[in-house]
């Protein structure tokens, strides 16, 4: 189609993309192109951020001690959330995979430059809070984008920003927005609303 | 294609789709089939969140005191905005349009439920914000395929959000995440990057 019109053939794939797309934490062990990883990145560039601040700062996380500190953080804050729960739904909680932290081959940490010249604050005076939705739109751009080519994405939000980012040596002007885990996925699922009906059903 | 594959056919598609995704902020005043709208928001539930919380509520805002109430809401903080840049940018953010608050015929108060039980708080316990993120990716979702559809979407974050939410009888638990305009854009830009970069290139 020309520049900008779409028709009814790829809003109907675009509604598949996005209701296929799924939160994923089991992992092929399969390397992923660089090069197809830095094309994806540079498509999330493009989402929508505010004053055209582009505040979003994508860290590869690919060291083992660094990796290491990661899992660390989650199996602290894992057990701390699973103490929060009685009875069944703790027996259920603690059956849940809840990340792909030891198995997905490219990691993110996606932090927000609080910080950032760009954009000259243009729009974020009364609610600065949108500089860090900005780094989630892009996010979410990704991460459909990822799905287009075959790759799933898992958004890890059991861990502590301070340690994701003394692991890193992230600025002190930088905030954890999220952290992410990307590889080919072990399964596809023939219904895409199963697993994440999960948690919610067995209640 | 067979269920959750893509082609590159597809794939150069939504590539144009993230690129000619724009902050509209002039509309005609055509108005928008309601069944397209909800069709929207459908697809958006469809975006990921923290433990399938799925939190957030759009509100639409039609009625014309509310209207006139964020919009006086708008004014005041884009006045605030305004005395704190100097000289030249002064006068160039004096000139910029920043919102199609008059113009827009579908208008949204998108909200976070902070205290919803979907979900049972699974996975958001060390990283409570990311409640209000899941609502930024479903903004983003709504975005992309609302420009599928020929709609465009503009997010105004120049309000204060107490105001608006008194102005619609919002719970005290619900937060403001975003306000958007929706409707049909006057133009298209032939060069998506354009007007993005004007505020910066021009500093």
């Amino acid at each position: 189609m020309p520049g900008g019109t779409f028709d009814d053939a790829f809003r109907a794939e675009l509604e598949d993309l996005i209701k296929w797309r799924r939160d994923v934490r089991r992992f092929r062990p399969d390397p992923v192109d660089p090069a197809l990883v830095e094309k994806l990145l540079k498509l999330a560039d493009h989402a929508p951020s505010v004053g055209l601040s582009q505040p979003w700062r994508f860290v590869s996380v690919a060291g083992k001690a660094e990796r290491d500190a990661v899992i660390a953080s989650f199996e602290r804050c894992n057990r701390k959330a699973l103490d929060g729960y009685d009875g069944e739904n703790a027996s259920l909680y603690a059956t849940l995979k809840l990340e792909g932290l030891k198995e997905s081959p490219v990691q993110f940490a996606v932090f927000c430059d609080e910080t950032t010249e760009k954009g000259k604050g243009l729009g974020s005076q009364t609610m600065p809070e949108t500089l860090r939705y900005s780094v989630v739109t892009a996010v979410q751009t990704f991460w459909l984008a990822a799905r287009a080519w075959g790759l799933g994405v898992g958004w890890v939000s059991i861990l502590e920003p301070e340690t994701v980012k003394e692991a890193l040596s992230i600025p002190a002007s930088w905030s954890l927005v999220a952290y992410l885990c990307v590889g080919y996925p072990q399964e596809e699922h023939i219904d895409p609303e199963l697993e994440r009906a999960g948690w919610e059903k067995r209640r």
